[in-house]
Order: C-alpha cells, then sequence, then structure tokens
C-alpha cells in the first residue's frame, strides 16, 4: 500500500447536475459550472460513475465519479503537453506505456510519433468502451495496430516490467480511491525498473494553485526515485484553477539533454497547444509553483 | 470614438449574489463560484456598481459590475507581471504612468522599482476609496510620495503627454462601456506619443481561450501602431478560462532587448509569482494563443 500522507490532504470535491449545469465543487470554497444541453451516458462500473455529457460551449464532457475528466473543447492541452514533452526529449523514442488513459487521449497523440508499440494499462474497459462510443478520436486511435490495450491494475502490470519502455505516462485520476497507489514511491520505483536506461516517466500532478500541499507531497515521493524530477505547466480552463501540473521525471535524463528538431517540426501543425517553444517556456515555473515542487529549493 | 468591432464580439458576462456564492457566468456557457461569508461593501458609483465581498477561500473578492476584479488569494499574479515584465526590460526606467488601476496593485509593484514618478490614473475615485477601506496594501501605496493620483480619464489624460513616461500600464476593465476607448488604435496612438523613446506600453488584453476574437481584434489595434507587439500570459484563476494575456508594446523596444539582472535579483524574494524564468517563459504561447494573437503568423 502507498505512503498516502496526502490523501487528508486533498480537498473534497464534488460534482454534481441539476438538469441545467454541471458544477464541480472544490470544498465549498470554488466552483466551475458548465452549461448542459443533454445527458448522453451513465453507468455505474465495478470501479467508478461514468458520465457523459452534450454541453453548450465544451463539446462532450467526460465525469467519473462526477469530476471533469476531459471536455472536448480543451482535452488538447492535457493531452499533447503530457505526450509531446517527453517524446520529443528522447532520439528515438519506440514504446510507450500508458497508465491510466482510458479516454485515449495519450495514445491518440503517441500513435502520432513513429513507435512501434503504445501500451494502455487502463483498470476501467467501461471508461473506454463509453469514450468508444462517445469521442471521435477513440476508434481510429483503437484501430492502430501498434496499440495495445490492457485492463487492468497498473501497479501490477508494471511490476513485471522491467527496461521495457522509453517513456511511461501515468495519465491517472486524482490521488484518492483507486489511484492513490499510482502517486507513492514505491510505484515510481517500479516504474523507473519499467523503463529504459534514458527514458522518461511523466505524470499528471494536479494543480499548483489550490492544490499546493498534494503537489508538494507527490513531488517529495517522485524526487525519493528521480532526484531530477521536474515540473511542467499548462492551462486547462475546465480543471480546478485553470492551471495544471505535469512531472517530468527521467532515468539519467533531464528535460532539456536532448530535443528531436526534425520530429517537432512534422508535429507542430497537427497541434493546437504543443509547439517547441514550450518545450522550455512550460518548465518556466511562477514561483509559488516552484515553492509547492519543492519547498527546500 | 474608437474602432470598435469587437464589442459585440464580447461575450456577454454577468455576475450574481445568491447571499450564498457570488456567482461569474459568460454567456451562458461557464460559470465561476466564488464561496462567499459577507458582503462588505456595496455603491453604486457614477460610473458602475461596486462591491467588496470576504469569502470563504479567496480572501476578498472585489467586483465591478458584478465582474470579478480581484481577489486577495491571486491578485500576485496580474499586478506582478503586467507590472515586473516591463519595468525589468527597460534600463533605467523612471516615470510610470498607470491608466486604470484604481486598487493600487500595479501602483503598489511599481513602487518596488527605483522610480522617481508613478501617476495613476483612474476614471472612478470611488473604486480607489473603497480598496482604500478593504485592502491592505492601498494606504501604504498612497503615502508612498512618488505616487500622483489623478481621478479622471485616462484618455484624456495621455492626449496631453509626450514623450513623458518610460512604461505606461493600461490596466482597465473589459472592453465594454467605459474602457471600450482604451482598447482602440486611436488611444494607442496617444500612448505612443507619450511615450519616452525606447518606452514600452503594456495592456491587459482578456483570455485567449474563451475570447479569442477579442484577443485578435485588440491585438490587431495594437499592432496598427506599435508593430512589434507580442503577448504573454499567466495563470489567474478567478478570471474566465483561468489564463490571461497582457500585451508588451514597445517604442523601438522588442520585449528581450534588455533585462536587468541586478534589480530582478533583488525584486524576486518579494514575488509570489515573477521570477526571472518568466520573462521569457511568459512569452512561449501555446499555439492557439498564438493564433488569437495574430492569425496571420
Amino acid at each position: 500500500m502507498p505512503d498516502s500522507g496526502f490523501l487528508m490532504q486533498m480537498p473534497e470535491q464534488r460534482g454534481s447536475f441539476d438538469g441545467e449545469w454541471f458544477v464541480e465543487e472544490a470544498a465549498g470554497r470554488a466552483q466551475l459550472g458548465i452549461h448542459v444541453r443533454s445527458l448522453l451516458h451513465q453507468e455505474t462500473s465495478e470501479y467508478q460513475d461514468i458520465a457523459v455529457y452534450d454541453t453548450s460551449f465544451f463539446g462532450k464532457l467526460l465525469t467519473l465519479d462526477n469530476l471533469v475528466m476531459l471536455t472536448e473543447r480543451d482535452e488538447f492541452v492535457y493531452h499533447e503537453m503530457l505526450t509531446h514533452v517527453p517524446l520529443l526529449s528522447i532520439p528515438e523514442p519506440r514504446e510507450v506505456l500508458i497508465i491510466g488513459g482510458g479516454d485515449c487521449g495519450c495514445a491518440r497523440e503517441a500513435l502520432r510519433h513513429p513507435l512501434t508499440r503504445v501500451v494502455q494499462c487502463e483498470i476501467d474497459e467501461r471508461v473506454t468502451r463509453a469514450c468508444e462510443h462517445h469521442f471521435s478520436w477513440v476508434a481510429p486511435t483503437l484501430a492502430d495496430s501498434r496499440l495495445e490495450l490492457v485492463f487492468g491494475d497498473g501497479i501490477r502490470f508494471v511490476e513485471d516490467q522491467e527496461e521495457s519502455f522509453d517513456v511511461v505516462i501515468i495519465d491517472s485520476t486524482d490521488p484518492v480511491g483507486a489511484a492513490a497507489g499510482l502517486f507513492s514511491s514505491e510505484f515510481y520505483q517500479q516504474v523507473a525498473r519499467a523503463l529504459k536506461p534514458g527514458g522518461v516517466m511523466v505524470a499528471q500532478t494536479e494543480s499548483p494553485h489550490w492544490g499546493s500541499r498534494i503537489v508538494t507531497e507527490v513531488y517529495r515521493q517522485i524526487r525519493s526515485v528521480f532526484p531530477g524530477v521536474e515540473a511542467f505547466l499548462g492551462s486547462v480552463p475546465t480543471y480546478p484553477s485553470g492551471c495544471w501540473s505535469w512531472a517530468y521525471a527521467g532515468r539519467d535524463r533531464r528535460p532539456h539533454d536532448y530535443f528531436d528538431l526534425r520530429r517537432v517540426a512534422e508535429l507542430e501543425p497537427g497541434c493546437r497547444y504543443y509547439n517547441r517553444s514550450l518545450q522550455t517556456g512550460a518548465f518556466a515555473l511562477p514561483t509559488f509553483a516552484r515553492q509547492a515542487v519543492d519547498p527546500s529549493a
């Protein structure tokens, strides 16, 4: 079991739908409301509540346990950043593992690179099936023969890997419930073992604005395994605070040791958020975020 | 009168307070809710409705015409970025003009530089007086003998200036109503005349996410006077989308022509957002924002 001291620090978040607005509330402090046209899908899987809404402005919205996972309008930010930043920092990436990511957004972006194999290990097959039905990019992504779908526990899956992947992408939900184990040093140790020499782990690491104590704890866990971990940021309007962080944790690799100028030139025209200026610019952290990531620095 | 074609493109925003939540809604699309403990101040001035709330999480909140202007929790982002980015890009700034900025946040930050004179021209004295009563930084800022308070129309004030200022900061409300004239090429022409050679205008320029057509129009107006204008971004959670843009428009000066390493070393310890990495990092725009700022690029 993970060292999950930070579980108690997670501000309680809850979402609700009143027939007109889907509202996500952070512990009685702040609310984000998204205007809904109709509820398209609702089910309770073995792991969580899954819903898809049609909204007035954000396209379709996926929620898990009543928390915003993605909207069609701004998912590109999260998926482009979590995928292209690590993949362009490695000379010849071939094999990628995605833990979580059942919506196939990271897989979609990863498959734009000249990889031979993308493994996506999602615990809840129902998430992928709901997304396959409702989001346009999923079926083409699933049809790519380089993608291997595994439905199972990412922690178990990683335990069996050794120097197998150039990049491991942790595309998880918040550090509560089923996903808590994906934020522990024990798990990061297994990820480090699963990486080839020179490989990179990236992970979603919450908002530095309103979750700064969680960010501090998550980076403490990562740093115990990857001492050179660095954070990068992006703007995701439908996530709490609108500012999101991700970790770049290399096995013998720092974010700016290498940058593939040939591949970025090919990728940029198809990106709506990512471009080469962000490969350095996104690592320029505001002071409050630096302090959240490493209070001792 | 300004060429205000973009007025019609401004999504209707409106705020309301139900006794528990202050909710700002963008045209039936999205809502930001801030939990309120109590309403501290409410008045209708000659120009607008002014209110100050005590909130559960964001400290005090200032609204004008029921739109969020600042909260104690995140105002540092806006004020540090709008002030330190231009001031550190000039070798020896001495005189600064702030148009708007009645909450004195930009003046507070500007006075941390070795200036001889800061003129703040706010149209609505009641904003400054309400803030003086409710926000802790205002009285010390007003007490600084280098600050000259002018209560009047910024457009008129600028018309009378010629090569008077190293930096002009446009700290305005949205481009509707009284502030619309502050987003016109005619006004920017006057600002250019008010700048000393090598001087810089900075201006708040809305969110590139949800106001991209407005951003495009504002930059078109600025570019007609300052061809080298560039945008920089920051994360303000209580503004629409959480991502805000500002313009850097130099008279014979580009953002990275100069950077004062001695002064930044003195300033950084007192900043919560700004640090030297952002002097370049904040100009690294995501692709969608680049396209909003200059669709022809």
